[in-house]
This record gives C-alpha cells, sequence and structure tokens, in this order.
C-alpha cells in the first residue's frame, strides 16, 4: 500500500500546548508514513503525490488515547454508582475473571476491537486481563484494527478474587515473560507493555521481577497512581517503606527513568511525586472521566503543565464513559474549571487548545513523535465532515472545531482515519 | 389519530425520586393520551387495544428539558472558553441579535426544532429572544414537533446590546402581551410563558408589568437564578432593595405562589432563598453541563432533594453542551460527585435512579402530572433499542438502562417517541 500522498482540507493541530494552528484548505503531506507538514500551497517536490481532497472538512491528528481497559469495555456505561474500591470488587474483578474463557474473551474483544477502530483513536495504551492466552488474542484483534497499541497482560498476585490472582511472583513472572516473547514474535503495531496493575495488587516480590524484565526487553510500563483517597491511604499501609506512592514503582524499576512509563490519574500526586515524575519523565495520563464517574476527583492539571510534566488524556474505559477521546477533551476543560471553582482559584482552566493537545501531541509523545502534523511526526490523521449539522449561518473551521469535540462529531462524522500514513477507516 | 394502545417491553420509570421500577416485557397503556399505568399482563379490559411490541426493547418516560433557549442552538459546542457574563456580551447577545431578521430565524429555528424532535425530549420550557415575530416563529415550529412546550419572548431592557434592549418598560410589556395574546390563539400544544431574562436586563418597571401580565393571563414564569458569583453581586448592586436575588422576582408577583415559576441554575442560592422558593413552590432548574462549561460552579441538588423543593433538569444549550438530556442525567450524576468531594463531604451524590427522575417526573411536574407511568400521567413515551450495541454476555435491563444514558443511546437508537399518547417520531 502507498503511504505517501497529501489530505486538502481545513488542518488543525496543536504542535505545542495551547498553541492551535488552523490551516484553512490547506495541505498535509505524508511520505512513507511520516508527515512532512503543513502547506498552503502544495510544493513541487510532492506535485506527483495523490492528493485526496477533503476540502471543508476538519483534518486533524489522530487522537492517543493514554489509559484505556480492554475487558472492561463490556460493562461500559453501569455500575456508575460506586467508588474505586467497591467498583473493583463489584463490578470489574467479576467481568475480568470472565476472560479466563478465551471463547468470551475472544467475543468481547472482537466487539472492543470493533469500537476502537470506529473511533477517533489511533494510538493506545492499553490494559487486558491477567490472563496471557485472552490478551494475545487482545492484541492480535488490535493488530487488525490498524491502531498502534502498547498493550499489557496485567500482573497481579494479591488483594484480588483467586480467579485474578496469580499463583506467585514467580509464576506471574514467567507468565509475563511468556506474554512478552510471544507478542513480540508476533505483532508489529501492537507491543506489550509491563503493566503491574497497581500496588495493592503486586507484592514487592511481583515487582521486583517486573522490574527486572522491564530492563531486560526495555520495554515501557503503564499502571495507575494516587487516584483515589482511600486507594492512597492503603498503599500507604501497604508499602509503608516507599517515601510516596509512585515511590513503590520506582524502587522496582517501574517509574520511568530509562524506559518510557504511564501513569493513569495522579489525582492526589503530591509535590514530592510529581518531582520524582518529573525527574524521571514519566507520563501522566488524565482521565477526567473516570476521575467524575468514580468520585475519585480532579487532576490539578495546571499545576502539571506549569511544571513541565509529560501529560496526556486516557479514556480509561469502563470507569471512564466511552472510548471517545473528544469526550475525554470536553471532560477535561469541564473538570478544569470545577477544579478552578472550588480547589484553587489561582489554577486557570484548561483552554480548548491545550486540551485538543493533550489529546494528540501530549500523550503522542509516549509514541516517540505522534500526535501533530510537524514534519517528521507519525502520520496518524482524521477527518471529520459535519455537514450532519447544517447551520443557519457560516461557522468559523475554529468554531467547528470546537463543536466537533463538545458535540462528540467522531460518533457520527468520522471520514478517515489513518495510522502511520496507513488508512484504517 | 387514535391515542388509546399499549406498548410492550422493558418498562422503566422513577415514580418517586430514588426509586426506579422496572418491568420487563410488561405492558404501559395509554388511552386518549392518559396514562393507565402498568401491567405484566394486560389487564381484560385493555384486551381491545392494539399492542405494539417492543419486546426487549427499553420503554421510558419522555424526557422534560425545563431549561433551553432556541436561538442559541446555532452555535452550541462553541465559545466555551468563557465565563458567563462574557460568554453573553461575546457569544449569546450577537447571536441573539440575528433573530432581528425573520428570513434568519427562520432557518435557525427549524434546524432548532428538528433536533428537538428527534431528541428524547417530549416536553421543554423554552427561550426565544425579545423579537416577537420570530419566537412566533419558533412556536410554529415547536407545535409541528409533536414536543409539548413553553416558549417565552424574552423582555429585556437594560444592560444588553441596542439591538436586543426594547425601547421602554411599556413598549416590552405591550410585546409581550401581544406575544400571549397571539400564540395563544394560534398553537394548542405550544404555550406562551412569561419571560425576564435575569435581574440585570430587567427593570423595576419592566419586572412589575410583566408581573401584571403573568396575572392577568395566569400564566407560568421562567427566568435565571444565582448562576455565577459574578452575576450575583451584580444583582445585589441592581437590586439592592430585595433581601436576595429571588426577591427580586418575587416582589413583581414573578416567583411562584399563584403561578409555576421555573428558575434555571440555583448554583449560589442561600438558604433564606430556597425556604422563599419552598414556600412559594418555585422549581429548580438544575443544568449542570451549562454550570460546568461557564464554570459557574455545582448546583447543590441533594439540599434540595433533601428540603423537598421542585426540582429538574435543563440541558440549557448553548451553555449546555447539547440538547441531550439523557447527557443531562449523567453530567448531574457526575457534577454531585464532584460536589461531594470538593464542597461538601456530607452531600451524598444523585444515584442513577435519582437523577432519572430528574429528567422526567421531577420536571415533568411543571407541566402537570408527566414524566412517570403512573395512572393519570400524560402518556409520554420513548422506545428505545440497544441492539447498536451486542453484548459479549448477557446485560440485566438495569444495566442496560444505566448505559443507554451514559453512552447517550437518544443518539442513536431512539426508535418511538410519543407525548400526550401521539406518536411524534
Amino acid at each position: 500500500m502507498n503511504s505517501s500522498f497529501a489530505l486538502k482540507g481545513h488542518i488543525c493541530h496543536t504542535p505545542e500546548a495551547g498553541r492551535l494552528v488552523i490551516s484553512e484548505n490547506a495541505f498535509v503531506v505524508c511520505e512513507e508514513g511520516v508527515c512532512q507538514g503543513v502547506f498552503d500551497r502544495l510544493p513541487e517536490r510532492f506535485h506527483s503525490l495523490e492528493v485526496i481532497d477533503c476540502t471543508d472538512q476538519l483534518i486533524l491528528p489522530g487522537m492517543v488515547d493514554l489509559h484505556i481497559h480492554a475487558p472492561q469495555a463490556a460493562f461500559r456505561g453501569t455500575g456508575m454508582d460506586h467508588e474505586l474500591l467497591a467498583w473493583l470488587d463489584n463490578v470489574t474483578f467479576p467481568e475480568e475473571s470472565r476472560y479466563a474463557d478465551p471463547a468470551y474473551a475472544d467475543a468481547a474483544y472482537a466487539g472492543f476491537a470493533r469500537r476502537m477502530k470506529k473511533s477517533a483513536t489511533t494510538r493506545a495504551v492499553v490494559f487486558g486481563t491477567v490472563h496471557t492466552q485472552a490478551t494475545l488474542r487482545l492484541m492480535e484483534r488490535m493488530e487488525e484494527t490498524g491502531l498502534v497499541c502498547y498493550v499489557g497482560k496485567v500482573s497481579m498476585d494479591r488483594n484480588a478474587p483467586p480467579a485474578l490472582t496469580e499463583e506467585s511472583a514467580e509464576t506471574a513472572a514467567r507468565e509475563a515473560e511468556r506474554f512478552i516473547r510471544e507478542s513480540a514474535r508476533r505483532f508489529r503495531r501492537t507491543r506489550p507493555i509491563i503493566t503491574p496493575r497497581f500496588v495493592p495488587s503486586c507484592s514487592d516480590a511481583l515487582m521486583a521481577q517486573l522490574g527486572l524484565l522491564r530492563k531486560k526487553y526495555g520495554l515501557p510500563v503503564q499502571s495507575h497512581l494516587s487516584e483515589n483517597p482511600d486507594e492512597v491511604a492503603w498503599v500507604k499501609s501497604l508499602a509503608p517503606q516507599a517515601a510516596f506512592y509512585g515511590d513503590a514503582y520506582d524502587r522496582h524499576g517501574l517509574f520511568g527513568r530509562e524506559g518510557n512509563t504511564v501513569m493513569a490519574h495522579c489525582v492526589y500526586s503530591t509535590q514530592e511525586e510529581t518531582a520524582r515524575m518529573k525527574q524521571n519523565g514519566v507520563w501522566v495520563a488524565h482521565c477526567p472521566s473516570s476521575n467524575m464517574n468514580l468520585a475519585s476527583g480532579i487532576a490539578p492539571m495546571r499545576r502539571y503543565l506549569t511544571q513541565g510534566l509529560r501529560v496526556g488524556l486516557g479514556t480509561d474505559v469502563a470507569a471512564g464513559t466511552s472510548e471517545s477521546m473528544f469526550r475525554a477533551v470536553t471532560d477535561a476543560i469541564q473538570a478544569s474549571k470545577m477544579y478552578r471553582r472550588y480547589v484553587d482559584p489561582a489554577s486557570a482552566p484548561l483552554s480548548f487548545a491545550e486540551a485538543l493537545w493533550l489529546a494528540t501531541a501530549g500523550g503522542g509523545s509516549f509514541f516517540g513523535r505522534a500526535g501533530s502534523f510537524e514534519a517528521g511526526a507519525a502520520f496518524d490523521a482524521l477527518v471529520l465532515s459535519d455537514a450532519c449539522w447544517p447551520d443557519p449561518r457560516p461557522l468559523s473551521v475554529r468554531d467547528r472545531l470546537e463543536r466537533a469535540f463538545y458535540l462528540e462529531l467522531d460518533r457520527e462524522g468520522l471520514v478517515m482515519k489513518f495510522a502511520d500514513g496507513r488508512r484504517i477507516l
């Protein structure tokens, strides 16, 4: 497949946090899967390229979902009258236990992959379950979608129902390594990621083993951090030797430094914790929908931006409502407004341009260079038509773009989707 | 048209706040537009009725939107980086000024009516603009949809751009009366409502005139109340004689007592204000999406429920994101969780069943008896199919219902809609 072409349309992207660049009926060029930049007129050196004419449509970078649980999608939008720990026990763990059955996993993950393919997401960092076979099946399904993903088999050896608790740290490590080797052998776009569920689910012995595997295979890490006050207190009692929650990961080499690490939530991260995150280059996956649904709270995103932390957005299905990253963008803005109103009057809300950056280039950096149309970035793009919403008067492209997010145009107006220059929708 | 029939399916309603009743594959009966109740088996006296078979689909009462601005729909989902007073000046007033042009109003209101018809809303309380002709045109469009509506020509004689400011209290009152008389003559399902925009827009003289009109024609009233700290402070300086914001309406007979009054927002209502509301029987239109988008804050809905205030939900398009009342339901829950987390730990979040009640029977009481399937209520119903979301395992009807709201099934699964027993979709 030829992955060199130009798209013509209203090209909108945020190369930096808060800087929205709109080029009306301009060209964005892809050569061999890599973006060559945005041009008002197509430069002569690209004249031989096919031009896909999307005049008057919105063209933006693909969305990057830094945190989503594939096996929870089956119960998305249900069980929302719980907080985190009760929700894990009553809703999440019973469902995840079903993935011991490969036939169930197969059917459920087919549905998940179908929805992800139809979504505006081009890159995602995904939790599976503790089950190796089911998680490999998930990777197979995701590989077929054309999305670029990290997928983790979850590691957990304590504080969960027996069906989800691995026998010992050694068994857990063996399974994690089997998962890593098999997935690396079988898949190209879908790569493994070390996935301790969270501190309460992982013994020190298991964390140590996962740290060794991370180093041996040079893999990234995903987990949860400082999501909910009860959870934070629990971690304090489970890991008294750790200086703070994130330190319990860092002591085992699972908190940035050498490899990429993304931590979901960070609602209650102390200054000490975020200083370490900054130092270690840990990404924050901000999941505003999840944090509202589980009544966790609101992450101080303005503070993280000011401190220069690496930050992106996650849908966190199924504590988050849906896999729509468009929804995540506006949820992040709304949450930041409530944060300013009720927590810190000095904390300016996220602007639309900042939230869009979080969902694209912000999270995209976890994959190297992705999420903008700057030359050299991976070419991930969306083409959207808002012709489904006729207007009594012409709206500016800026307004149409903002509206696309607030009204979730990804549900009805996503016309094309490209990842690494390949058209996948 | 025969408006006597039975619907068969999963019948879900909330006859009281927090009490969700689900009858699986049962019957709900409509006779001459009035609900006769829910029956597991169809009683013999109804055996001659047509049964519309919606087996395994979700049947619920129509949604009641207590607060929506028709002329703002054209810019919904845009201009969200403002707070209330700046948003009025920069986004809202310029758009509302366009409605002086009947051709513009016509095109815009056609779009609004089309979306309301397709929505899950069966009853709505609607703001027009200050323009009599345009607002009559809006009523004509709404009458065609089959929805049951109150529509108000807005009254405002100060603190707005010249194009939206009526010349004097007398002119304003004359126009309001012309609007009332003409709409009462021309429309059946679409009724006029007295609509002072809010205290800052209405001189005392105008308020006094509107109070007289309210009394003369026995009409209901809609307005805004205690939405935003800056607005509350402004009202205090504009109406120093009033004991509190709502008292500025009450002094002119525009705050319940004799007629129905609905006040949007009530984010900052003091105990004194809510005591008066309780005493006067004023409805609160809680608009969580709007209150988050304009960074207004979160209304203390738990307190209002406990105090026994009359309460319902509004989408408040276009400060609110969309006309979806399904979205309003889950926004209300999320907002109440943030309220508990950040404002009052003793304030329990709204349960799903409570929020559903707000959107149906809670707001429905503004129209008499509507919003539940109890015998004697107006027959407003929705039939929804969630077949668009295949599941790997069967979900309970309760879970399917909750998911329908969190994932806005009204956008893709609304199969039928009835208002006053008439099928309108």
